[in-house]
């Protein structure tokens, strides 16, 4: 049976959905980590629909029940979690919305509450990045995805879309560079300067090829090594998995990485610090019996296992 | 824009899905009405899955927005109505479900809150019943179903399973059968007592093809004319409706009435009593994009304007 | 409970899937009708899958119980049904299948068996009047459709498809014209011809829009008129049927019948001489939840009532 | 057999999905027709999807043969239609896309071809109407919808969205109030103003309700006299129909019109002087096996027909 | 082409499905083996829909053909094997179940037939181990699945149910702790305990990472080494196997084994002493295209072959 | 942004579905390679629908942007690729539609334009290879199946369909047997002599089971050890992979290559001389999500990167 009182001692089918099923709150008092749906679909190129992705992880991490036996910890134990609900966005104007995710990001982390937010389309992470650059300053990224996301312009003349966010956050000064990993590129591209461009922004892109040669021990040194003790922003793009184990994803790119690897992969950083993450581009309308978001719900407890042990330690 | 500040002023994919995005609560302090989720659904003769019922139609309400423009009321507005969450169920245990049921609803009803329950399989009906008995006496029913669910036994030497309820009502003195209507009845049965058994217990059948000989207006009368003053609960299986409108349930029966049919035999029960009702048989893992869960909220969201009219008066 | 003792007294979800339980044989001593599937689709113009047909109705046909209401008969009471299985077709030649067709079912009937043919693909009603014709001579044909079928080719210079069958029988002399009818044809055609060649082939050609106009009650008034007496077959493509109501099918038209003016319709033939049968064009992988198997299961239930109902008189 | 060298001679899955096999260009030099997509769907408040709504009309209408019997016309013969492609979006910029619609459309306009446009979300209209507009002067506009649009503002201070456009185009002066009917309204809404509005701005209102009290046939007689002679441009919104029928749509309303319901009043426009058109907030991700795109391109194919009748007289 | 006259000859989707198209029979006169269906799913604490498993199976089972390249063997061949059919089941009694498997299990192994059963849910496993143990004595178990399933009690007070049945089974005598494995356990627990608590009962349980440290063939020797010669009863819980290959099962645990890995870990059981096996959890309500069903399919069939190749030698 | 001007400047939800968003034309002059569909279904064993396979590769295909990084090269700036549209088939001919199919392709490759084709089912190689013979002679293949597809006769005295081909080929002299290798090859047979005819008839059948002893490296050694310098023709059946990650197929079998092993292979082929390729038995109506079309647009991007680099050197 369930430990008896503690979230999970109700099946997974019963009750609200909230992340966790942790109080929905936006009372950040005595709150270590905010989990918050960020539910902006309009800038994908492909298959819209990630808007219903908050909704999804939500529902599906009822299944979590409470024991990461991998980490070894119980991260709603360890940490005073809450699901602060939704930013309210405003699907015909990403600027409005990215201002409204900046400012409720930052109203979180000013409360001292560290943040994992839920996608949404990759476009979020910029107003995501500037909140914690506010907290934080310049960020170690790891980025898992398929695409680099470093376009300058993905539709003629505009700066801001679900292909061009880390090119911005570059130019804003919010990544540290010399610690922003590129994980699981792979697919066609519009040219070959789409990769030279991520170098040269300063990225260490990692395909998925090299990444397969390399294995996930050294990809995990190699992070290691680049990040050591920055502030660590951690985020996942669903689509870096393999469509057979994530199809509920707006762009998906065949030959990535299982979900076991991927799951190798975070529980890998553990010694890093952990600051905040996201993980988007799920989309329910295109997932096959849930499994994508049952994924992504369990991607999100491996990221709070990871601030839990360090808290623990 | 929807009315600022109204629980709907947020875009119905945003946000925890509570019913009709109202407070989750145990506290019936000033509450008019509770909604109630009653996930079970272990005495299906055919498909399960109408544990997974209350959450999809919680998801689906969110796009109720507030007004009713057939009823000509807003119910969120003239009632405080809150979602009471889940009844803890013990799928391997049809009594020990159906006391925990019995005891939340009497629960909710002492507290002089009126009580819609979303299910789960029909046989949840028999506790809700005797809770609302408690409260209110013998009760008029207006049951509407494909099937008479006044069975001895659906399986050998079992008193209680999704066939029976209305039988043990009977039984038990819930129900008034001067009373009782069950209405869409069809498809084929064990043999010709089964409907002569529903006749002989006191139900007044309208088999689907005498409604639609009678139509909508006559159906009405003879409700209203058999009800009068009684306090009224409403038991409403989604199987009465057509597949074609409601795939989503458990023992589909071709031939039913249409969404606006049902719609229609609701929204004509405006000046009877009402005092409690359900809604069943909802089994989202065979609906098909979600239709029969936005149903579902439509037809609760009809329910609660009838209350709402009623308290307006 | 069901009927102890009654092939329904299992629940629908249990055991091997024969049409109504009842027994699979190749014996047909004592035998009153037999079902018999055939699983042909290579003929079908848009969306192939109507090869799962047969398996389909089967698995959807344990849901039917036994006694059907509004005929007031028990089929499976009142005579002795078997499914006599599949016919062996081959994929790749119409004319080999069609042939292995007309054998197995002439070799039904001429054990004085009724039978009621699962298809497959429209075109196999061509091979199955055949067999039926050798018993009956010149059959009165009740053909349901939202398509004529009566093209002289579909593919260049090929006579027999899915859209031929009923130019070929009425060639062929199967067909009693005086005593055919069409009913629910719908939808665009390659010209205006497609109508004229039907009606000058000696069709009674009726439209839904002019069933719509006269109503069941008069559709019904007309076919019993022109049959008469005559030993009566059934053709049932279900896409005379709306795709709200029956998606899985190969080449929908909108507009069509709901499913209870089908039964409606089916119910209405009461009188007359049924010899024989088809329901054909269930294509389970378009299927949405079962819900067109479902109906086809009790499309063939109320065609089996009828022949019981004979039977009783 | 299809007329040979039509269009529909070879079989609904094969080839290149252009509307109703027809050349795609860009070239208008005798042009009758062009069919537009517009494959935007950032503005939906609920499911997004509607992108893909253009590439699945197209698919589905290779179903659609050539003749059209209710209307007794074969459009592709006495109409040059062409299928011009889609509009290029920015799913990022409402505004950006809107003058690219206009001036797409305008550009076809101009060269006396008339536009039937397929959608994507309900906002395009605004766009479509100004080029309408500026061929024609203010429009009779015939609404099919469960909505009536004609809110201000959608999300707080944006004043375009899928919402809002009727409100823009009256307010803009491209629709003549006394001929403008929206038809089939139903549903909940933020409140009694949101009818009251649609009326108070000119709008003849018919809700289902009434609709259905009035029968297709008064409609129709109301739709004649107030539009007239005037040039008249009609807006389907898909969910207009019941989701039963039109399951893939973006805020799916229950209760509404039958596919053949719809058919009807379609057909029922026959002596009007149909200028343009536009089918929209078709959503593919959220259909059930293609019967909503089925359903849409009959729609539009009866839109043709009307224009095709028109200039057969 | 398929051997003639072998089970094989007629196409997948022909005929009636029973387990490899062998004869539906309840005479175990000269029978090696049964297939059992047990159609049970109410004691599953997510998804239901495991009662469809067994129809499922059957369905997919068509498409084995007959011989077993990998482990060279045509156990239908070698081994007269029959489709038992279904324990009747009462959903709503788990007592009642279990004695009917229990029963129905006994009578099929006191005829020296041996069994495979297939789920429905884990907690079906209890009966069958039961009346395994009768006619071997205690039983060398090797357990695949994502999840120990010995938790004392999974909802209060209730000791049966599909979270407790090997401890259950270990209380009562029937398993060899000696040679009891549980291999591919991985996921969130309720605490550490669980796995604690399995170790303790005497499980050797191998986590999912243990067996992707390890290798399948370092796995398959420590199987060897632990079962020896005892008598060897197999039970593989279809969530053993990763999302990705069997999304179809109630609880899913992302970073399981491949198909590949599993169908070898299967082979890899070749020399030992199999006397009865089930494999439970297949859920077709949420399957994906029939995968998991195919896969738990050709997993029986390893099964059977193994039994096959065991005879003749 | 996408390189503007190129056919990939568009999003791929925009425009008319053709290959790469390729011109379709039938002018082959000075084209280097021509995509053709053909779409024919009517020889498969198990499940239909493939004829929907060349539409659902094309629909994907528009998100293949234009570079491809692992090959390095931009195919369509290299060659000059037109969609060919599609052969027109006979579906209830097999031998109309090879003679069809085999005429389309040997204009195509007479005009020194190579062939990639589309399937389908795997009977059509056999006319693509005769034709392809016609232009080079006897002909290196390199066929990637889980079935060996060399049966003599898969239904009784028909020659003719998807499991033979390749013997009729070996029997026509269009392969030169001492470069045919099968790769992949796994599952159940029909007996032994299945894989002894393959290699009889000169085949290195190599199983998935020692492909994945070998590895991808190994497996590559050997093809391009035997093909050397002759003329090659790659057909990959897309059941060579796993369902997981190719589930939209008529017969799946379980443990098959992963999506990255399949690019890894096809990618290696880097140096031979390809001068035609088929990809078959893509069955939309299976697909979950499209990831098995999308991964057959991949595939096809790599054949045509091949053809591409060696262009370039």
């Amino acid at each position: 049976m369930a430990t008896t009182g503690s979230p999970f001692s109700a099946q997974p089918y019963q009750g609200i959905s909230t992340f966790g099923r942790r109080p929905h709150t936006r009372n950040l008092s005595g709150v270590d980590v905010a989990i918050l749906g960020v539910p902006y679909d309009s800038s994908t190129s492909y298959r819209s629909g990630a808007r219903f992705g908050p909704r999804a992880i939500r529902e599906q991490s009822l299944l979590l029940w409470g024991y990461n036996n991998a980490q070894q910890v119980a991260p709603f134990e360890v940490l005073n979690v809450v699901d602060y609900g939704d930013v309210d966005i405003i699907p015909v104007d990403i600027h409005a919305t990215h201002q409204a995710i900046e400012q409720t990001a930052a109203t979180i982390q000013q409360a001292e509450t560290r943040l994992i937010s839920l996608g949404g389309d990759h476009s979020i992470s910029l107003p995501l990045l500037r909140a914690c650059h506010k907290q934080h300053g310049p960020l170690a990224v790891v980025h898992f995805d398929a695409h680099p996301d470093t376009w300058d312009e993905e539709y003629p003349t505009f700066k801001y879309s679900h292909g061009t966010p880390f090119r911005r956050a570059i130019e804003e000064g919010l990544i540290d560079t010399a610690a922003y990993l590129q994980i699981g590129i792979r697919g066609p591209t519009a040219g070959p300067q789409d990769y030279a461009d991520a170098k040269q922004l300063g990225a260490r892109l990692i395909t998925f090829d090299e990444a397969a040669e390399l294995g996930v021990r050294n990809v995990l040194s190699e992070i290691q090594q680049r990040v050591g003790p920055r502030p660590l922003y951690v985020t996942l793009d669903i689509d870096a998995i393999d469509p057979a184990f994530a199809p509920g994803t707006g762009t998906p790119e065949v030959g990535g990485f299982s979900s076991y690897q991927m799951l190798q992969l975070l529980r890998g950083l553990g010694d890093l610090n952990l600051v905040g993450a996201d993980l988007v581009e799920v989309s329910p309308p295109f997932d096959s019996q849930h499994i994508t978001a049952i994924l992504a719900a369990n991607l999100v407890f491996e990221l709070l296992s990871l601030m839990a042990r360090k808290t623990t330690k």
